[in-house]
Formats: structure tokens, C-alpha cells, sequence
């Protein structure tokens, strides 16, 4: 019983979806990963959503690519947070992505994160900072992940060459 | 049991919708037409498209616009031949609709026709082709029409002033 | 001393994030709103959102138009979860908003909703389900709300014509 | 005299379409294919679109880059339904292709597909379940490819690492 | 007979066209016009490309909007240069025309002017710079009407207020 | 005396330019060919157009990437037809170049070409058409150039493997 | 012999323009403005361009729309700061104006500002700012500027109903 | 204490910063460089900016990509000149830099220059020519990089083949 689930739409969405995991070991978070297709697993993906209350989950992290339907399938069928990740794509970019998260209909939000790795990490992130609303702990790893960050980024202006 | 369903995301979307009902109300051909929202009714989506075969339905016209889910996760759950209309929207033009709809992966293919009512209006035509696919007396309506068409445009073309 | 702060970059982003406000209003969750411009007011932008945690907000909801920092400029100043709403724009649509808003670079997430009033009544869902990840009352009321949606999505569809 | 005739508007669409002819193959379906390209055979483009229900064509499916007039031209001249494949292009993505194909007037649609191989595959499959509109077989075979699509999408979530 | 023949897909276009038929009767240069839709009406398409040589025709202008294939189909059944003027869409502003016919493969091409009105007056003036390449009577009415506009822009800067 | 410029904004254009200059070189049509920078070599720039009539130049030919305002300005500074080519850029793939050089204000037309190197191959081929208008000759070898991509295509089809 | 020009490839760009000049007149600055269209007044515009120095002027503010080559013409012909304003169009909304005036290539630079209204007011305070580099009296104007604003924007914030 | 700031938002930036670093070498015109995060070093990117005039800095140069915040949240927190290099991104070419960075509201205007490497020369050369409007010495140097720009860019044509 994981607090945050991790679901991408296939398999090669992982080393995208990879980047947000390496964030959830670090804060030492438990969650659980795993390909649920929404065109392909659909039964699967419907039980996932449905269940996700009952099985203990927080906060559920999806993260497709091209006409990315799951992240908001899954938002269709859970009252809770659904963090969209748009797949960088070959054609377009991931402007498709993006496009099929974020614009959403009134009603079932997904909480859309930048393209590609830089918003599988952000998702982790975000999350986290979820969680962390009642969980003064993982606040407090936010503030010191952030802390790391912004000493990483001062130091690295000294070596600009 | 009508052979052709026509389904909406919202009933906002019927005034594009329309457009496809009324050339197959011209064709005589039997439909049916619904509300039936990815986000808001997922189940009721969900048993739709699994209960389209055995309904006897035949082909599937789905339009949805934003994050156009709807004809994505029909395909996914029916084997017939999925139409998707990509609805024009107010702040993207209905690009994000046409992206939504058109990018699906490889498995499961929604037939796309162009944003709003021309895009309607195809659907219905597209429609009426697969199943004049085997049925000569609809192929030949199909002739009739474009050959109505030709006509008209040939002579529209005496009255630009 | 409201759960959720709602702050929009302009006084002309109020007719969009009112339909955020109108939804608090609704599932009866307290809140503040107020106009805190990231380019005209970036002192009290940056007080506001370092003092958010311990002014006991849990969860910020930020709308902006164009060049639109206010909500990433937000999220890097506290650790609560941030929002982003991306205004509708006249010369691009909103793609402008939309952008800068959800590319945020790796480290500090916003989750971002669709283009304009869609995606503020999104935000004041999402914040909600934010709430409702450890509120048991919000997270029935989301569940609610959604059986509404259906019900309503579900009878319009009877009434095309 | 094949079910379904594949063309091209140029040999270098040959690898993308390669792929709907691979998933031709593998369901035993028969089918021809060529180069024919709009704007340099024009001729024998309308030839064979005009030809082609009485040459015993069902579905024809038609790929083409750029200014990618192919798949339109020839739903021009037939009443069969005609499948466009958008080809990715170097300088635009395929979002040229795309809308080449897809923005068809009302009145002769073209099913469009996805950009590239995903688009490529997904013709093919779009055409299969055309004919299994009313060929029970090829229904059930496009069941079983999905099936196995289901399948191995469900393994795969287990070697994620 | 007369040196330049107008054409557009559709009699909607005319508002757009109008602008260029308006300069060559400035001109005074003989031209016709006519509804040939490329894909309504594809067998007068080819008809008339193919005829527009010996029929004394110089220069041809085709408008069309959308999936936007004539201009490319007739410059690909005639030697003679054809203009191609994209008509602004509802939906995507123009842009799906402009890269229908812009985009068009090696070995064909269509001179391609500003989406709507302002290519329209740019097509027929480009026809008869064409024209004007042997004829000096019209090249130099090509510089009296740039002298003109030079005029009128430079006296239009004495009156802002 | 050339009948055909061809220019360039930079060097590093030469690669795209240089398939324009390899047909011509086939036509055996005499062309001069330069780099002219409209933003470094401004006055060269409009002595080059400005001179184009008298020097005997029939039509010209120039191509740009970025802001390329090259084919614009010397249309400005010309009775004579110009023709643009918008380069490939590595940020937006061209879009920057082909909405600068065919977005051209009513008034001063740029016969636009397609992205690249097919476009630089297009307004060589554009070049010889509009000399065709008059010149039997040459429009006699672009409809042997067409007989021969005719028969190149059509041969293609038989070596898909 | 005012410090800042401001110039504009159209009347019809002076609705946008005259943002810019409201601003000019609030600050006191003295400025002179006038039509010069870049294809249409080429001579004007490069003699403009080329005795700004000599003139006295310190700062050039130049507006266009669609294929916009005034701002970077201007600054190819003078080593002032040009200020580039891209004019909202009604086909592509100004994305071609962004484009034409933002991407110029290395070695001459365009400052540009946003698109329409918002851009023109931004271009008049960037020449402010940049006359306020050395003229310690503009910068304080600037910084009162600000502080009005600042204090609009808070004030408005009470004003939510 | 440097005429010019430079300043990135991370040090993935550099090698395009680099760029204008060189030209400010060879004009020999002092100026500090530095990564300042304005997400990940938001107190510091204040404090660099409100400093910045009794720094004695004349001009800002600021680059950041994707949700590139950090141009416009400097230039509101100064009143001195700010240019704003927008980064070249891997999923959307730097359209989100761009838009990031250009499309500021009334007030705060950021100096945009080219996406890329082209860009950052621009914005040196451009920070450059503010400071040559007061600085004969700079202004004389600007029109020497241009003479030798320009006769490198004619002598460049000798060498086509």
C-alpha cells in the first residue's frame, strides 16, 4: 500500500517516468510503478483509477505520450489528485501531449507538468509537496531538497568558463 | 438497433454534431445519437463501446473537443471502426482537439475528419462509405450526392459578382 | 486564515477565476483571493508566498495571461503545492499563457490546468482534491459534485435536437 | 484484385508505410501497393482511385508528406472510403502532412490517422476493421490482435528498472 | 481567350478572390474566373489544367482554404506558373491552407501568397509581374501602382492622430 | 546578362540554394548567383534590385532563413517577379522563414516556395515556368522534366520491398 | 530633433502605435512619428534609417504586422537601438509578426516587445529605460512609473466581486 | 563594476551565453557574468536586481529557456534595460522561451532577441548599442563590427560551389 502510484501508458515512457522515481527514492517515499495502457488496458486502467481510494493511494502520478489520454481517464475515475506528465514525442515535440493532458474539460482536472524529464521530476515533486500539505515531514524535505538545489545553482555560476 | 452511433462529449457539442445527423437523416440511414461523456460518464462510455458490436452497430461517430478523449477510449473498447470529430474550440482553434484525436498510438486507430462541421458533416459521409463498403444501394447514394455536389459547385461558379 | 489563497496576475483575470472562486463558494472551503501581479508587484509576490505556510494556506492557485510567471514565480518561493491557470490570450490564444506556465524547468512544479475559465474551475477542483488527499468530507464532495456532472452530462443527452 | 490498395506518393513513404503492410501481412489480408503520386502521375492517380471499386477494392489506404494532396485526390474520385496516412516531414514535424490531409471540405472525408508509423500501423488496422464491419473473421482476428496488444502491454509493466 | 484564369475551390472564396480580380481591372489586363473545386469537381480540375496552355492561358491563380489541394493539382497538370493564394480557415486562422499549399514536393510548385485578401491582391499582382517579365507596358503599370501606393503611405503619415 | 538571380542571405544558405542552381544548370538556362545579406549588405542589397530590370534580369530568386527579409525587400525594390525560399532553421524548423517571406502586405508579393531544399528546387522550376509563359522552348523542357519525374515515380513502385 | 522616432509600416498600425506615443507624452519625452513602409517607401525607410545618428535620434520604435521587415531594416541601416512592436494580425493572430521581427540573424538585433497594445506601451518605456541609462531624470520618471502601477495593481486587488 | 550584467538561469545555458560573452570581449567592454536561477535562487535573483543600478549596471542580459521567467522577473525589479535571451529547448525549439519572454504585460518590457546562439550575440550587440547611444566610442566600434560583417558576408559569395 503505496501512498503515490506511478503509471505510465507503455513501456517507453519509463525512461521519462524513471526520473520521477529516482525523486520518490530519494524522499524515501513509498509508491508503486507500473504500464497501464489506457487504449490497450483499459479494464486494467478503469480498476487502477477505481480502486486507487480504497487501496490507500494519495496522489497518482500518469504519464503518456501522443493522443495521452491516460492521465485524464485515470482523473475520470479517482476523486484523487491525478498528476499528468506529456510525453516528449518524435513529430511533434510533445505539443500533442501537452495539448491531450492539460485541456482538460470543467470538472476533471489533471495537474499537468512540463514536457519530457523536467516534468517527470516536477511530478515527483509535485506530489511530494501534496503530501507534504499535511505531512510537515515531507514539507520539510521539500524545503531541504530546495535548499540543495539552490546552493547546486549558486555554486555552478563560478564555473562558467 | 441502429448501424450508426453518434455520441458527444457534451451536449455543447451538438450544434456541430448536428451537421452529421442531418446528412444521415438525407441518406435514410438509422442512428442513433447520444450524450456520452469520457470524463463525466466513464462507465456508461466504457459500456457503450463494449456493447456496440452486439447492438449491431456498425460504425461509431464520436466528437469531443480540448482534450478530446472520447473517440480515443471508444476505440479502445469496440473493434468497429471508430469516426472522431474534432470539436473547434474558443481559445486553440480546436488544434488541441484535432491532436487529442488524431494522435492516437499504434493499435488502436480513430478515423479523424477535419475540426467543427465540415469535419461533422464527414463523419457521417465517412460512415456511410464503410458501410457502402457492402452495401451497393448506400455506395450508390454516395455517387448521387457527390455527383449533387458537383453540380451545384459547377454552377455556383456563374454567380460570382 | 483560509485553506486556499486564489491570486491572479491582473484585475482583468477576475471574470476567468471567479469560476475557481464560484466552486469554493460552492463545496463551502474558505479562501482568500486578491490580485498579486509577479511584474508590478514582485515584493509583495515573494512576502506572499513566503509567508503562505505559516499563514496556513496548504494549497495556492495562481491564474496569469502572456508572459505568465506569477504562478511559477510563486511555487519557487514556498513548499506548498501551486496551481497554475493559464489566461486566454486575444493575439495567441492562451498558448503564450500556457507555456510559461507548465515548462517549468526541473525542481519547481506547477500544476497547471487548461486555457482559461475551464481551467479555473479545474483549479478549485484540483485544490480541492489536494485537500480532500487527507479531508474524508472534501473528498466526498468531490465524489459528489462528480455524480452531479454525470447525472447532468447523463440527461442532456436527451435532449438534442 | 486485392481488398485494399495502398499507395504512396512517393518511395520514400515506403518505410513509413511499410508498416501498415506488415500488419496486412500478418493478418493474412490481401492487398496491393505502389507509388502514385499526386502531383507527378496525376493521371494515373485519378485512374486508379476511379478504378478501383470495380477493380474489387474495399478501402484504400494512402500516405503522403508535405502538401500531401494523395489521400484527398483520391477520395475524390471514388466513393470507397479512403484511409490518409500523415508523413513526417523533416522541416515541420508532419503537422503539414497533417493538416494537408485531415482539413478536408465537407463533403469527400479522409480517415486520418496518426503522424508516421504509428499512423502507418494504424491505417492498416483502421482498414481491417472496415472490412470487419461484415466479415466476422477479420473482426475477430482484430479482438485477437488486441488481445495480444493487451497482453504484452500487461507483461511489460513488470520489467521496469 | 484571355491571359490569366482565376479559379477557387469554392464560391465562399469569392470575398478573397474578389480582391483580385479587383487589380486586374485596374489593370485592364483580360482574365476569367470560376468555382473549380479541386475536389468536387476534380475531372473539370484536370480539364482545365491541362487545356489552359493551348487555351492561351499565361498565368493561372487558384484560392483555396483548409485541406487546400487546388493549387497544387492544377500546377501539377500544367507547365504554366500557378499562384496559389491560401484562404484564412475559422478554426486554425489560415494556417492549414498556407502549408496544403506551400509545402508541395520537389518538382512542382505554387507560388504562395499571404493568407487572405492581402494575397489575393499580391496573386494577381504577381500574375502580372509575370506578365510583365514581356510585356514592359504592364511592368511599368507595375511601377506606376507601386508609385501610388509609395504615395499614399508616405501622405498617410500626416495624419495620425 | 543572366535572366535568373538567385541570392542568398548567408552562405550557409548555399547548400539549400545550390539545389535551385543544379536544375537550372540542367536547363541549361544562364543564372547568376550571390550572397546578399538584406540586414549586412543593405545598400548592395537594394542596388542589386533596383538594378535587376536594366541589368536584364527577368526574375529573381532569393532565399532566407530567421527573419529573412531578403526576398521581401528586393521585391520592394523591383517590378520584377521575386521568388522566396524560406531555409530550414534548427529552433522552429522554418516556420520563422516562411512566415516572414510570404506574409507579404498587400502590394509587394513574394511567390513563396516550400521549406528547404525542395523549395529551392520548386523556384528554380518557378523561375523557368514564368519564362516559359514566353518562351516555348523552356516550357517545353519543364513538361519533359515532369515526363521524366513521371516515369521515375511510376517505376519506383515496383521496388517496394 | 526628438530623441525617439517612432515609425510604422501602416496607418493602420496606429491604433496599436499610439499606445507607445501616450506614453511618450506622459513622460515628456519629445518624439517625432510618421509612416514608413518598408515595401512600400523603401528609399524613405533606409534614409531614415541611415540619418538617424545625424538627426540627433537616440532610440527607434518600429511596429509592423504580418511579414514585418521594418524594425529589422531599420536596423540594418542605423547603429541605434531598434525597438521592434510585432502588429496583431487577423490570420495567425501575430505569430507571423513575433517571428519576422524576433528571429533577425546575428549581427543586427531588434529589441522586440509583445505583441499589439501591450508591446507598444512596453516599446515606448524600453526606449525610456534606455535614454534613462544615462539621464538619471528618465529613470526616476521609470521608477514613479512603477510605483504607480504598483499601486493601481494593489489596489485593485480589493476590488474582486 | 561592469557597464553589463549577464546572467543565466542555469548553467545548461552557457554555451548559448558564451556567445554574447565573446562579442563583449572583443568590443572589450567590462561586464560580470553569472547563473541566477530565478526559480531555484529567487532571493538572490531580487537582490541582483534591485542592486543592479547602484551597481552600477547600465544594461541587463538575461537567457533562460522553457518557462523562462527569469528575463521578466528581473526587469521588474529594475528600471534599467533588460534583454532576454530566449534558450533553444529540446521538446518545442524554444517557442516556450520565446513566448516566455516576449509576451510581457503593459509596463515591464523585456527586450527579446533570437532564440539561440543568434540570439545571445544579438543581445550583447544590442546592450552595446544602448550604451553607444551615449558612448561615441561604442557607436563607432558598432559600425566598425558592421563594416566588417558586411564585407565578410560580400567577399562570402565569391566562394559558392
Amino acid at each position: 500500500m503505496s501512498k503515490i502510484s506511478v503509471v505510465m501508458g507503455s513501456k517507453s515512457d519509463w525512461p521519462t517516468v524513471k526520473e520521477a522515481c529516482l525523486i520518490l527514492d530519494q524522499f524515501g517515499v513509498d509508491y508503486d510503478k507500473n504500464v497501464i495502457s489506457a487504449h490497450r488496458m483499459p479494464d486494467e486502467m478503469f480498476a487502477f483509477a477505481k480502486n486507487a481510494v480504497q487501496n490507500g493511494t494519495k496522489v497518482i502520478i500518469a504519464c503518456a505520450g501522443g493522443a495521452a489520454h491516460l492521465p485524464g481517464m485515470v482523473a475520470a475515475n479517482t476523486p484523487l489528485p491525478v498528476i499528468g506528465i506529456p510525453g516528449q514525442t518524435r513529430a511533434l515535440g510533445g505539443m500533442d501531449s501537452l495539448l491531450s493532458i492539460v485541456q482538460m474539460p470543467a470538472g476533471i482536472p489533471v495537474a499537468t507538468t512540463a514536457i519530457g524529464k523536467a516534468g517527470a521530476k516536477n511530478a515527483a515533486l509535485l506530489a511530494l509537496q501534496i503530501l507534504g500539505v499535511t505531512d510537515p515531514r515531507i514539507q520539510q524535505q521539500i524545503v531541504q531538497y530546495r535548499q540543495q538545489m539552490h546552493d547546486e545553482a549558486k555554486e555552478s555560476g563560478a564555473h562558467l568558463d
